[in-house]
């Protein structure tokens, strides 16, 4: 498929990807948008002009809106044919719509430059799973050695807790420094203070479809029509305040003072050529099977390549690029979306439109495919060497993080972009708070 | 302050109080009613008719909608002037307007027993907290002696961990026995099946007001401003899942298949005559001193009574009255709701108006007192007797809990009306779900 607009040969934004995001332009306010190669294409002007119509003849905008979630609510067959229909309207030798029109094509047609990115949802609810083996594995070494490294549950069920919507932020929004509670001395009382343990997560996220209600379980045969689509996740985490504060129930302030999004949300229809089977649950795997409300008889995995990189304050003055610290793939998470989120409604919790489910920290085998500078330093004592000589254990205030992924087979590529933010210092919001005890 | 309405002398529900909640009435959709004895007064029609005007005069309506969200973004100014105005106008000697005009009185006032009862607010997030020294202790007894009742953490900080807003339910709803995996033999695999351990956590909770911006922390001497007003939670649990699955990210399916609050929320204002000392954080009670950020000069704690009540199925069938099985006292909490709410943001985590924050599980020391079966059957082992000659540990299908709660101090009474909810058999949703391995 060749659309009517120019894109690099080399783009992950071509007419098999079409990313849903949320954006606005000078004097207007946000809609929804389809990202085309540098091109967004509006279909807030789209739907207006009757070019699509996703919840059907004479219902609603969809599209109007500051969000995706109206467009989450409608379900894999209104996705399925506005999918297919945009598919058509911006292909050369599609409907001739939009591609003959001018006046339309200047409406609906916004150069990449120019548009100001949002959060793609209003998220209800946000879950944070733990779903890779070799992450779990090394965070388990490291508190509490490699005997005891697995929990018993972790290999029977997709581990996960709730995490904050409310500070789940977009791409590009600068991460404060966050102040807390730590113990650095176990023999002495806590101490208050900026985290010196500041850290990232590389994760893919998912965002929930329609959704169940509560007391009604989503059954795994349709749990894979209830995704809507992938984003790329960074958890950043304070590792000293997490560690202080997180038994018996869990990572709190530790997590929940940010959490970046990558603007654009990538259909699960797009993903579908890179499924893969993903390790064996079963016994040819020396894994125990799952019990059989989580047996998945499709493919379970997805082969995205994901990369983490750093940028200084001092690269960033010298003009140098980003360093690549850790690459990595989704296809090292043990447990799939589908799992997650059939696990996540067996009780009868009831998931809606825009809900954000995150794999957990994506880490590989090898020390250079961790996805956390937890790992990457593992636990702070193997600083990583910066090609201007400098080192990292945890994040120095500005540095900025970029997350990126895309999947690739033969010519196709399927982008995600990316999720970046920069480290603020602690007081440079501080609100007067007393610093120290 | 006498109404010029009708209320029983012992109606926790009189001037003093004026809790808010949101309504609907046959025909008509939700919207902002306050309570007054067993009346409701529609703040809706009293806007319309501009009898009130919470934002300012020429402002847009708040109490049309059907949750508390644009009211509770006022702020404490403005509730405190809605709230000295509907005095004004509910006194036998105090505003005419609406105690004389008939056809007010006939659109605005409507019976209590003429409405139903919604959520009171959109909850953009919910967290519940672990705030009773009672009842971390007895938990931790149970399950790690009582030389480690307490973890290290916990008198230093208001332990707390996210909750589900999808699944908070407002007080009449039922709950659907949840399902999920357990592992009640510690040698075997885990099993899939109903929960046999289904509990309830008897708490307080609070709506948040304006809240705060992402990296701008709430100091405490802002914190009481920023509390709208509070009612019953019951934080279902189940524990056989809640066990399994538990470590190390805290719990999850164990807890997020229902939470139901209670439909009238008391004012903050309201309770202040209820406000006393609490329990001293400092080495004259054995207690360390919290770090600066945490300490409260004005009184920390709560004096509201608190009861659980139990009614099975064949009490209900036998016309019997609901068995109080536990009494207990908001003032039996060690951290107060501004300790909880400072410490959520100290880290720079945004809070949004209305979400929830509860008090976790309110235990005293008595046995009587404790606010979960859990504790109450000390794990199973010591059933309760009910007056019919049944007995109970955890819930049965049937089984309505009530909670309730209320503040007295001579005549002054405030009344928190209950939170209830029934259990219904597992397999009444489940949705064609296996349900055995």
């Amino acid at each position: 498929m060749t659309p009517f607009l120019d894109l690099a040969s080399d783009s992950g934004f071509g007419l098999a990807n079409l990313p849903y995001g949320v954006f606005s332009t000078a004097g207007h306010p946000a809609r929804v948008g389809v990202r085309l190669g540098d091109w967004v294409v509006d279909l807030d002007v789209l739907e207006q002009h009757g070019l699509i119509a996703a919840a059907g003849a004479g219902r609603g905008p969809v599209f109007s809106h500051a969000s995706l979630n109206a467009f989450m609510a409608l379900g894999a067959d209104a996705w399925d044919a506005v999918r297919s229909r945009l598919q058509d309207l911006l292909r050369a030798d599609g409907a001739p719509d939009l591609r003959d029109s001018a006046t339309l094509r200047e409406h609906a047609i916004v150069p990449l430059a120019d548009v100001t990115m949002h959060l793609p949802a209003e998220i209800g609810d946000y879950t944070d799973f733990y779903s890779s083996r070799q992450h779990a594995t090394n965070v388990g070494t490291m508190f509490r050695g490699p005997e005891n490294a697995l929990m018993p549950n972790w290999l029977h069920l997709p581990v996960g807790y709730h995490g904050r919507a409310s500070s789940v932020v977009v791409s590009g929004t600068d991460v404060v420094r966050p102040s807390g509670q730590q113990r650095p001395d176990d023999d002495a009382p806590p101490v208050f203070g900026p985290s010196k343990l500041l850290d990232i997560e590389l994760e893919l996220g998912f965002f929930v479809g329609p959704g169940n209600d509560l007391g009604s379980p989503l059954p795994m045969a349709e749990a894979g029509r209830q995704i809507f689509g992938f984003v790329l996740v960074n958890d950043w985490s304070a590792r000293d305040i997490q560690k202080w504060e997180y038994v018996p129930l869990g990572p709190f302030l530790g997590k929940n003072f940010a959490t970046s999004v990558s603007p654009w949300v990538v259909p699960y229809a797009a993903l579908e050529p890179f499924r893969i089977p993903g390790e064996a649950q079963d016994a040819s795997a020396g894994n125990p099977e799952p019990l059989p409300y989580l047996r998945q008889p499709e493919p379970r995995s997805l082969d995205i390549d994901l990369t983490v990189a750093l940028e200084t304050a001092a690269m960033r003055e010298a003009g140098a690029d980003p360093h690549v610290v850790a690459t990595s793939n989704a296809k090292n998470l043990y447990w799939s979306p589908e799992q997650q989120l059939v696990h996540h409604t067996v009780n009868g919790c009831n998931a809606r439109p825009g809900d954000l489910m995150a794999s957990g920290t994506i880490s590989g085998e090898e020390p250079g495919s961790y996805g956390s500078f937890l790992e990457l330093s593992w636990r702070g004592t193997r600083p990583l060497s910066l090609p201007d000589g400098d080192t990292r254990t945890f994040l120095r205030d500005g540095d900025r993080v970029l997350l990126s992924g895309e999947a690739v087979r033969g010519d196709l590529r399927i982008g995600f972009g990316e999720v970046t933010g920069t480290i603020l210092p602690s007081d440079s919001t501080a609100g007067g708070l007393p610093l120290a005890s």
